[in-house]
């Protein structure tokens, strides 16, 4: 029996994790937590009676006791709910499919007392990469990956280097590393010009052309913002440097991503676009349970496609390796610039083009902080969001 | 130091073999074997400076002992002294990429010294798998495939299955393979239909697109019968039902093949056509050394395309699933039929197409035997050449 928390379980990475231990009996689901969605809360509670629950606000969880009151279970609230989530006894493993920096502390306490994370939360490595590997190293602890690139570059280093001998702790050295291919749709926008671009408008940029996403990532993806982040979650998920990670353009989204090793051979995970690979992938692995589900068939397909990425029209990417290299707080500020720009796009206040505008901007007006700790990177987040909300401010005079 | 010796050192492989030692000074060539090219082996001999050679014929050795008597270097000859070399104490590994059903009997030989097999040898598993597999089980040796499809099959199985626990002996119990889709140039005539074979000569069947191979091989990738016998190959190497494998036809040759799994994930290994790759993965598993030499490049390549196999145009691959499935002697009739048909279409005695036919005749002629020891499988191929000797005496009357 498998015992795992989830944060963010009312999402969509956290219904599909709900899927599949609904069609693994040997998995437990021993707390869940999610941000106001009451209704769907309870329901998860009722079919998967966790010994604890928590809600992000407190009038949230006040309607849920009244709720589950029938029921043994324990209701938490806030940061410290989360933290209780993360590191309840019995647990073995915390899903983090929750959105934003909130998922950082959780995970650092996870990690503490030594459960294996499956991560799905962005932030987590994009600005506290440096915080996280090397606890998870210390303490022995697998970040295994879900989201369906780094969870493909896993599966296709599997049984390669380190993580042969180190089994379910894995630590990549990059020592034989010769390139991580990842590869990215292009998005809706794929061999658009600039020109092109200057009158998109958010319902344009809301169609994805393979996955089914929440609106800031399908908007992220549009941009290649989502893939930057991706390249510094690589970074430091598998141990290399940033120039040896190439971001590949395939737009049929069936090669999820690959590895080139030392002495040229490329291991590619390919299958069709759907989550709940990568997410059973993290709970058992190093094993590969059956799953029912649609197959990539090559002859239907015909062809897989591959180009390189055009940073002129999207200079997100560019921005992102521009940030991972200058390192420290800046990751934080290029996804704090981008979450705030997006969100201002979405309500029609700035143009499509402007999303990495305002990110360069506001990665030109930070001054880097070295190795920042949680309360540093959490200080550049609020210092971006003002930045920005500034720069809108102004240009709306 | 590991210690190898090479069964067909003068050939493709052997020579290819050769050069991945003289860049990795930690191994060591213990025998070599070859055929008649006596210069060849004096200079192989004199380079490598192994314990022992062999030469086929009693001529060639005795020519080699003259040629090499200023060196203390052991020289035999025939099944005896290949047997020698495929035991000799010390060497850890064998690479038998020699041609022909000479190679089984000092496969055996070696599999029962406790030696690990390089496989480059095509009737070893096609005629004799279910002597072969079992044998190696039992002694708790690795037969590690040296052909490129092969290979790949088994760099996307690694750290997969059984394979991780068992490491260096590998038996895949093909539990959780959903299928292995094994790819195929489609050779120079992909595309044409059975009518536009009918006038083909040899010198147009020799043209492979992607891979430079012997005559015979060439002539086996034009009518598919080469990737027929890898069928049956991977149906012994990875313990998989016949009905699991699927010849993928993928012009490109970039693809060398992949596994689905029982989650839908395909996991695939790519690279250039270089059988440099697959010997060194052999001869390290499981370690991957670095190696120079060129790389895939996605981008300039644009596509890779996919389409299924046109059994009508080429019956020859059907035959092979027809003979697989028969078992028993079935594939040494399907692969002796198959040789000396080729034979016969070089001299320009059968048309093109008369290869197949020769080869279902061949096969509708035989009675089968069931779990045919050694001495059965060399019966059924005497039998077999007679017969399609007998078919071409009287089709020329």
């Amino acid at each position: 029996m498998k015992k795992i928390a989830i944060l963010g379980s009312t999402g969509s990475i956290g219904t599909q994790t709900l899927e599949i231990v609904r069609s693994n009996p040997d998995l437990q689901v021993v707390a869940l937590a999610a941000g106001t969605n009451v209704e769907k809360m309870e329901e998860q509670i009722r079919e998967f009676r966790p010994l604890a629950a928590c809600m992000w606000t407190e009038e949230a969880a006040a309607d849920l006791r009244v709720r589950v009151a029938d029921l043994d279970v324990k209701i938490w609230s806030g940061m410290e709910g989360l933290l209780e989530t993360a590191v309840i006894p019995d647990s073995q493993i915390l899903v983090t499919a929750i959105v934003g920096m909130i998922g950082i502390r959780p995970t650092i306490a996870a990690i503490e007392a030594g459960k294996d994370i499956a991560l799905a939360n962005k932030e987590t490595l994009v600005t506290a990469g440096h915080i996280i590997m090397p606890l998870a190293r210390k303490k022995n602890v697998a970040i295994l990956p879900v989201d369906s690139e780094h969870s493909a570059v896993f599966q296709s280093l599997n049984g390669e280097l380190a993580g042969r001998e180190l089994q379910h702790h894995v630590i990549y050295e990059g020592k034989q590393i010769e390139k991580i291919l990842l590869t990215a749709s292009g998005g809706p926008f794929r061999g658009r010009t600039r020109q092109q671009l200057e009158g998109i408008r958010p319902e344009d940029a809301l169609k994805h052309p393979n996955w089914n996403m929440g609106r800031k990532v399908t908007i992220d993806s549009s941009t290649l913002v989502n893939k930057g982040l991706e390249v510094m979650e690589a970074k430091w998920l598998f141990g290399v440097e940033l120039d040896r990670i190439q971001v590949v353009v395939h737009p049929q989204s069936i090669v999820h991503s690959a590895v080139q090793f030392a002495d040229g051979a490329i291991i590619a995970q390919l299958g069709v676009p759907d989550m709940k690979l990568p997410i059973q992938y993290a709970l058992f692995y190093p094993d590969r349970r059956p799953m029912e589900g649609r197959r990539v068939d090559l002859f239907a397909l015909g062809q897989l496609t591959f180009e390189a990425p055009d940073t002129d029209t999207f200079p997100g990417l560019a921005l992102a390796y521009r940030a991972a290299r200058a390192g420290g707080s800046m990751p934080t500020v290029y996804n704090a610039a981008n979450e705030k720009a997006v969100q201002l796009f979405l309500e029609n206040r700035i143009p499509y083009l402007g999303i990495a505008e305002l990110i360069e901007m506001a990665m030109e007006h930070h001054k880097v902080t070295a190795a920042p700790g949680l309360e540093d990177i959490l200080e550049a987040e609020r210092e971006t969001y003002e930045y920005i909300m500034m720069q809108e401010g102004l240009s709306n005079k």
